[in-house]
């Protein structure tokens, strides 16, 4: 699985859409602090909020690694999180996309 | 410091003091993230306002210790951090509230 090679195509491709699935995400998140902040009326609110954020962070941190020999198994994970769109993706060869696909059915 | 009794009146007074002090910091930390996460615009920001929580915390679990042996000091903590004022004290012996007051102001 740690063996392909990426041209240099391939990698712009990957570049953008590992850069647009991490715009998404974080604007997704953005929005659900904003409209979920601006509600809070309790300390623990506020605690389950922090809860939240602790894990996102912890997530977020983990989950967009753009190293080659792993970037397969980040894009399954983004597409099965639905950050990512196979669509993304088009332009990396065939057997990347395969392996994309059937591991975010996993 | 730590051989003061407290007798039944004092501890009313201590605790209804101790909650009030409590609320008011609670509620400043809630109307704080309220203002401050309905505004923000960068994943940067949102993790600022999750530093920022995961220290208030920290201080809040720790400054709110309601143990009678350490009541002078938390008093004396919550007096200069302004959340509590010597005069939602009244109630408690002459020598207590002194050394509140000595303490607060150190």
């Amino acid at each position: 699985m740690n063996d392909e090679t990426w041209t240099t195509a391939e990698k712009a491709v990957a570049r953008a859409a590992f850069d647009a699935a991490y715009n998404r995400e974080v604007e997704a998140l953005i929005q659900e602090i904003r409209d979920g902040a601006s509600t809070v009326k309790t300390v623990d609110e506020i605690w389950r909020l922090h809860d939240f954020l602790s894990a996102k962070r912890h997530d977020i941190d983990g989950k967009y690694d753009y190293r080659y020999p792993v970037l397969i198994f980040v894009f399954s994970k983004l597409v099965r999180e639905g950050w990512m769109q196979l669509s993304d993706l088009e332009g990396l060869a065939a057997d990347k996309l395969t392996k994309i696909h059937v591991l975010s059915s996993m």
